[in-house]
């Protein structure tokens, strides 16, 4: 997507523009981004819109459109904008991959480049990968929930406007729907499309039956019939099952009946053994209604007989949470050729950072089961000895794991060096992760912490670092 | 915008394949969107997105390539694809103003075209009202909290994907704020943009003072320096007061200081008094760090000293309550020449619908307080007498008031007819409005509840129609 170097907070350009009149716009500089805390109480997050970002970062070029626009502010200078008319990205990027599982604090994206680079592009980082990795998450969860069942993404009339919904639609695939209802982001992406017909189908005809009658006779191999414009059990399912025996008579099979409205336990239970009574178990019930992962979970350990859920609003917008809370902070800066670790530290201790280039690993157990995150200074690799979680408690590793660094890199000197996967490969990835990950951590009610540890070499920075921080403060005030 | 032709649910096309193969497709039919409960616990909602839905309008056509995509999924017939072709918008669109305040159950956008135009555009128009409405709504809650001092959105980089940042600042400005952190939506809607700095440009330097003075030397007349990065009161405002006086020297004025962590009630007032200690009474204070209606209700209400507020993530994805839950549906369609009322009925009584062509009148008390709305069947006017809540309680009009139709028309056979107001001309419309609106449905905690009442007409058309909806139910199952 082109046009949008413009699709940033304005300080990112007023800090440049510092920068740049002190000479240090150029030195090269370490930003991780991360987040504090996972969404919906879970106890992981999908992370997902890399491959969006990395699409900005190869189109990020500032058009005449957009100087002459900055121009016109009357903040910057002649001589930044000629800087920002010659700009282009020449940093390196490691990164997680999209459907990779991801904790708190971890660096999950490392961007190495100019100051300036690195600046710039920080608010379109954080959007790309803050929305689809929210919503990455919470499909992830409403597919665990749903325990194999089917789940298409219905969301597009809800989201947060028309991208809100393209990239939500993405996102939903990664973390295991099916399908979307979402015909654009079908091309754009290639997912399949999947729906019903809306209760003004019925209403546009005399009656239901007959509505349902012209619905199956034009899609007689794609057919489910909503059945709640006026009355489920009194008229919808009858007329539906009238509908299923017609097609059978020709040899055709009903796919299903939608329920969108009232009691779903009760009412997927009595259409199941209306419609098993009338011979068409083939039958399968969707059902939708304000559907969440909490929702889905009552529903089926109440045996109620669904077979795939329509899930929407409270997918496609992150319902409960509708934001990651993904940060972006300099973690390191070269000063005289060297290069120096940067932290900040903050009235809320949540709020502080880990310093210094990073890499995170991750330890499997022998059967291939994700057992935790290790957090190390550059290419530092532990084994065995002792490792620290975030507030100094020590544990020791014995040696029996196999660990995997998760850095990945996208951009090496501003050439794109990963081969994108396609959608379908992301989440099949993702789907092995999931399995990779214990149940208990997977809970959508409760879940287990997974733990995330400090490498020695890293803590002692870390130590060192909060106990001469006084020296940052400059104070010169009498 | 072009190219939204698919940015649809499927099932609108599959429906329409329906409608074109059962020759009912260019009938005429009416569909209202309406909302069923405000968000937020609010009283009310501020209507928003309609220049979105128009943008869409003018220009939904099918391309080659859209054409070849629908052809590509085998479920469209080669004749409904030249319809498809073929089409265009020729409609009836009547629809309140943006910046109106809108209530439950009223019909804010009314559609009048043929069957198949109606239905392909309702996943757009759902898309573009219910997110801009949602979020104009919360800036409107969260300006009304800030009692007159400026509110900033600052969310992007939270928000959900690009477009939705987009339409998130457009939208807070007419709920009520005075700027973006967004350049691109301040060069696409022409809204005043503005910005501090971030930690990581405190850490770019080697200490906070230097930053500090960097900055201020850059942009002497517009300044916030961001306090927080090593310890606001330690070192973060005795910098940026050595700072403001550096500046006073040059005859400049700081701007403003920012605090976005810790006790923001605690911290405004120590900084306060640091400052005016300081004989810098001119300073302003700006305050953010997940803000939102109720916590800046709860700092003003405790005395804070903050004069301005950034709000960032509560505001550009409507915390809380992530979408509006506006719906579509038909309220009557052409059979033989005559305009026949259509109603849906549910198992859940909430989700029923109000049948024919629809207006609202909003009935104004003398000294211009907005007082109730009236929903009426086509023209019909009430100035004396009986009207009906929805539950079909009484109340009479005893003719002092004044009223006014709300529905203007905006497109008269595909023709756009509404001269579009400018978003500053919207934002003050809104404020306007909000003005005329008692303070006990604009509070932010237990607003009392709006009045939106039925017509006698309406009151006996639904009356009626609940009772003879049997006659739909078509069954034929034996």
């Amino acid at each position: 997507m082109q046009g949008l170097e413009l699709l940033t907070d304005l300080y990112e350009l007023t800090m440049m523009q510092v920068y740049f009149k002190t000479n240090i716009i150029n030195r090269y500089a370490i930003f991780d981004m991360f987040f504090r805390k996972n969404p919906f109480g879970s106890g992981y997050v999908v992370f997902a819109g890399l491959e969006q970002f990395i699409d900005y970062l190869q189109n990020l070029s500032f058009s005449k459109d957009s100087i002459d626009y900055l121009h016109s502010l009357n903040i910057f200078s002649d001589d930044f904008l000629d800087y920002c008319k010659a700009f282009q990205f020449t940093g390196n990027i490691y990164s997680f991959q999209e459907g990779d599982i991801v904790f708190p604090e971890e660096p999950i994206v490392r961007v190495e480049a100019t100051l300036g680079q690195a600046q710039l592009i920080e608010t379109a980082l954080l959007n790309c990968i803050n929305f689809q990795s929210l919503i990455a998450t919470k499909s992830a969860r409403i597919c665990y929930a749903a325990k194999g069942r089917d789940v298409i993404e219905f969301g597009l009339r809800r989201a947060q406007g028309p991208d809100g919904g393209l990239s939500a639609s993405r996102a939903s695939v990664i973390g295991g729907c099916v399908g979307t209802s979402n015909v654009l982001a079908g091309k754009m992406f290639g997912i399949p499309v999947k729906g019903t017909h809306a209760h003004s189908f019925v209403m546009a005809y005399d009656n239901e039956n007959e509505a349902f009658d012209h619905y199956t006779e034009v899609f007689p191999d794609a057919s489910i019939l909503l059945v709640d414009t006026y009355d489920t059990l009194g008229s919808g399912i009858k007329n539906a099952i009238a509908a299923a025996k017609k097609l059978a008579k020709k040899g055709k099979h009903l796919v299903g009946i939608r329920l969108d409205s009232g009691d779903l336990e009760y009412l997927s239970k009595q259409v199941r053994k209306m419609m098993d009574d009338e011979g068409l178990q083939y039958v399968k019930i969707l059902a939708s209604n304000d559907l969440d992962e909490y929702r889905i979970d009552e529903l089926l350990k109440a045996g109620a007989p669904i077979d795939l859920f329509g899930v929407g609003t409270r997918l496609a917008t992150g319902f409960g949470e509708s934001a990651l809370s993904g940060v972006y902070k300099m973690a390191a800066i070269e000063k005289d050729g060297k290069l120096i670790p940067k932290m900040k530290i903050s009235d809320e201790i949540s709020k502080g950072t880990i310093p210094s280039r990073k890499n995170v690993y991750r330890y499997y157990d022998f059967d291939n089961t994700i057992w935790f995150d290790l957090i190390c200074q550059d290419e530092e690799t532990v084994i065995k000895g002792n490792v620290y979680d975030i507030k100094g408690n020590k544990f020791t590793l014995d040696g029996h794991m196999i660990s995997r660094c998760m850095h990945v890199p996208i951009f090496h000197n501003g050439t794109l060096v990963y081969d994108t996967p396609t959608l379908q490969e992301i989440r099949h990835y993702c789907y092995n992760n999931m399995q990779s990950l214990t149940r208990s951590i997977k809970d959508i009610h409760d879940p287990v912490s997974y733990d995330v540890y400090i490498s020695p070499k890293l803590f002692s920075l870390l130590e060192k670092m909060r106990l001469s921080i006084s020296d940052k403060k400059g104070l010169d005030y009498k």
